[in-house]
């Protein structure tokens, strides 16, 4: 069978990636007045007099929404809610497998950005944290940084800040490889989209300076056209000097390239112009920007795509099940900035340096220890 | 260790009392690849072309959202949707216990009437159906018959129908036992709440014609003054001959009597005036109208409580788990009023003709077939 037909019969044989567990078993009169009425009562009394109770005696303290409205599902696009369900679905089975986390998918019959943010504030009671799941850019902003003050509970775009957490992390080792410094390198993104901008403003955050972002139009800057908010700001804050040009103009001299784009849209030469000892991180999904081996012919030292077929996979699992465990368990109110460059590090750390290596920059999925690498990072940098 | 201390040590040993879990485990790549991308592409496409395959690939099919905004919890009142949490996963347990329905708690930062419509509607492509639970009167009324308007799945306020459905499967038995038929009977219901118009509306369906209404005005006509919409409804259909009065008076010369009301309200003076084997459904919780040694010594044959330490217990966990099982399966759109008095037919049948007496006239809630038994029912009656 092919992956495909594996999936859908996976898909039909369990109707459903997850289940709601009793933590109780329910045998007897007993365990009814102990679980149930009369004796719930008394759990819900405490958490009427003390609000912070809710931590102590419900699932919100382990449990978050994976919410999404269906815009922009993987490389789907805009299929809607219902033919979301699967992928959030997934995403809780990941959440439960590889952080012990609950995660209950919500997949919202809306599209309208303000009710979107009206909705989960509503159902936010019940959960300790909101991981919000292929919701198109540039709404996905707005309903981020809404929900973040309107909630105090941590709100996590994993589109956004799980892929750039894992990107930095690559990419952290991936100059240790090449003996480069970050202050030294000159970074392309080509994508302007929500993992694109994410990736950008980590990577400033941690200390990169000369990094220039591509969409369609070419090199992104203050005189390009037509732009969303959030890629005027980020043409405010990357290609200082000011640049115009195609992809191929950005790349030349470029130390490394971060493609959230689509296939086969680097050519070898394109990797050839850039500067010696070149990191490539083509994450266009299922086919790469340029193929590892092409890029490697063309010059380039260590290449990371998004599939699992190739070394150095950029896999957002190594992120988001830790660092809602270490958010969770700290009672973060916030996912900060701190805590995502924590993240990055420990994901970073996660490869010994004596096994480091070109083909060896991120440490792999299954892994057991990573989640709780990560979370206990997450957790000190509350 | 009291019921309180129990309660209050399982609540905070649990932290929680559900879990969500992978029905598959996530252990090598391909499991990754098949659950999640790119595997779960395949299912998605599938949906997003054929809508109706939702309940072929996701957990759609077997789950409920149990859905409540704190606004009328169990005895405690206005507690908010903090404080519900605790009996929100207390009946998810039961959903799952009982009817091996997986259910999730939401509970809502809103006690407004269409924001709670608004949002219910919003999250439903998840779920299969929608339990309401503990929602204030007259507003649960409204938001109940919106959503049923709204939505294509079934929406079920248990508070109302779950305790209708198991008040007239006892009472169904009950008169077998006294040997009176429905059309001959004078029924008092004392509560004009979601419970008692529910409980009123499903026995006039089901065949009593002489029924009378009473809350804290006594007797509910069209004379009283300051209804609401809901209360002003009943009066149109209920004590046909005009009458005034208080409690006591209705109660002369009736021949049921239910209490979803307070405390001790009813006297054994009350219950003597009554007919001749009278039935008291003394509900009120935790200390019923009339203790059932006083009703029984006033002259009722038969009495029931919501209590577990008394005979003849009116629990809805006989009904509600069932009743979303049987309409889950059967993919039913809503629940009917003929799909309820299925239920309740069925749940009646579940006491053996050989077994049933005064002191049992409803199965007990641990009797494995009830919810095989009701479901079954729902599903034919679909």
């Amino acid at each position: 069978m092919t992956t495909d037909e594996k999936a859908l019969k996976l898909h039909a044989d369990l109707v459903g990636k997850i289940s709601t567990e009793a933590k109780c078993k329910i045998k007897t009169r007993e365990d009814l007045s102990i679980a149930y009425t009369p004796g719930v009562a008394k759990p819900c009394v405490e958490i009427a007099n003390n609000p912070e109770d809710v931590y102590k005696y419900t699932m919100k303290a382990n449990t978050v929404a994976v919410v999404s409205d269906g815009s922009a599902v993987l490389g789907l696009g805009n299929i809607g809610p219902y033919a979301a369900m699967p992928v959030m679905e997934g995403k809780a089975v990941l959440f439960k497998e590889f952080g012990d986390v609950n995660a209950v998918p919500i997949c919202l019959d809306t599209q309208d950005t303000q009710e979107i943010i009206d909705t989960v504030v509503r159902i936010a009671p019940g959960f300790g944290g909101i991981n919000l799941e292929d919701i198109s850019a540039p709404r996905c902003f707005e309903i981020e940084s809404k929900l973040k003050e309107l909630l105090d509970i941590p709100v996590f775009h994993d589109d956004q800040h799980g892929t750039a957490i894992v990107v930095l992390a690559g990419i952290i080792n991936a100059l240790k490889v090449v003996g480069k410094k970050k202050e030294d390198c000159k970074v392309v993104v080509n994508g302007d989209g929500s993992a694109g901008i994410a990736i950008s403003k980590l990577l400033l955050k941690y200390g990169f300076k000369d990094l220039t972002i591509c969409g369609l139009y070419g090199i992104l800057s203050n005189d390009v056209k037509d732009l969303n908010w959030a890629q005027k700001e980020m043409a405010q804050v990357t290609n200082l000097e000011g640049k115009n040009g195609v992809l191929a103009d950005a790349m030349v001299g470029a130390d490394i390239f971060i493609g959230v784009s689509a296939p086969n849209i680097v050519t070898k030469e394109m990797v050839a112009s850039m500067n010696k000892d070149a990191i490539i991180f083509a994450m266009a999904n299922p086919t790469p920007e340029i193929m590892p081996d092409l890029a490697k012919e063309a010059g380039a030292r260590v290449v990371g795509t998004g599939r699992s077929d190739f070394p150095n996979q950029v896999n957002n699992v190594v992120a988001f099940p830790g660092i809602f465990k270490g958010a969770l368990e700290g009672r973060a109110k916030q996912i900060t900035e701190e805590m995502k460059l924590a993240a990055a590090n420990a994901i970073a750390s996660l490869v010994p340096d004596d096994q480091l290596s070109e083909n060896f920059i991120l440490p792999e999925a299954f892994n057991p220890e990573v989640a709780e690498v990560v979370s206990k990072a997450v957790k000190e940098n509350i």
